[in-house]
């Protein structure tokens, strides 16, 4: 069976959505396992409670990636679970060459905002502050570059004028956890075809 | 009555969509001008056909602004005609100080674009190229850098993978062309009600 593993270092609120569509079934694959750069993310707690292997490994010494010979411990991890499809579920940390040299193209992420605007932290407040009328979420390939790789699935949020942070993050969460699923289940089910430059063409959309 | 001032350089699609919202009572307003720096602009033709003032005026020597004594007569016609708003309709030079002096907050302009994405030319296939799931166009405030003032409207477009630059522009257009006019007649019935940092605000909408 198709194997996916997820990276997160959150409350988890996209690996709950995964998990509720792999256990009804829309999603026909296995979690193989949840890593954590936190050992008190949520995240880690939905997966022991979901029967899901959920690991805490060590990030090392810097902030905002893993250092080398962690990040090789991750790419262990994945590979021991059988891992053949990496999604980064709200993972902190930017992920470097080890991923990419055993993964490539095997790995996804979720922003919160239509690519390419509003790329990097606190996407939706950037868009709020912005003025924008619209804006969402995008799966993505996770390129080296950060927020840059090309588009699986997007979904569109209207903002209101009443707007606060807060309210437009939670009508963008609910986009996001209908979009990556949907995504995984169609990259489990091979029916990414082909991408055209950066068009990613999918079967029967 | 609130007049505005058009101006265009090509076929104009976008004052023809303008035209008939003036002339059908959904703008409660006047045209007073439509002026072009290209003589065969189709946008004259439409404006002489509708009975409305059509200036072709010299840009000067420069391509991709207007040279500076010229720009003043732009402005001066403007005056001329009373116009209180002006509309960037396809007008393929950027406009400068002259402008901005005597229009400050009073110049807005149409992007085939959801800003802040695809600023600049070909915004339809940089959007293709890139391979967003969506687009569509911004009616926005025009400052002195490009298409980056205030966002008034947006409208969004589904780009399909069999989309060419030409179907998906034409799909863009047909949006232009609502919410242009729609601009023209919130902000001519005074209800565009403030702008808070870069969000404007505007009455019942």
């Amino acid at each position: 069976m198709f194997t996916i593993g997820i990276l997160a270092s959150g409350k988890g609120s996209n690996l709950q959505a995964i998990v509720k569509h792999v256990q009804n079934g829309f999603i026909n694959a296995k979690i193989g396992v949840v890593i954590s750069d936190n050992p008190d993310a949520g995240a880690l707690e939905i997966a022991r409670s979901a029967g899901i292997p959920a690991v805490y490994i060590e990030p090392g010494k810097y902030r905002t990636f893993l250092e080398n010979h962690q990040e090789k411990k991750y790419v262990e991890c994945l590979k021991q679970h059988g891992v053949e499809l990496v999604c980064l579920a709200g993972f902190m940390r930017v992920i470097k060459k080890n991923f990419f040299r055993e993964y490539q193209n095997r790995i996804i992420n979720i922003h919160p905002s239509l690519l390419p605007s509003f790329r990097g932290l606190e996407a939706w407040k950037q868009a709020l502050d912005y003025g924008v009328r619209f804006t969402g979420c995008t799966v993505h390939f996770v390129e080296e570059d950060i927020d840059t790789g090309p588009i699986i699935l997007q979904a569109v949020v209207a903002v209101f004028d009443d707007d606060t942070p807060e309210t437009l993050h939670q009508r963008i969460q609910e986009k996001e956890h209908v979009i990556y699923p949907l995504a995984i289940k169609i990259i489990s089910e091979n029916r990414l075809i082909r991408i055209e430059g950066r068009r990613v063409i999918i079967d029967e959309m």
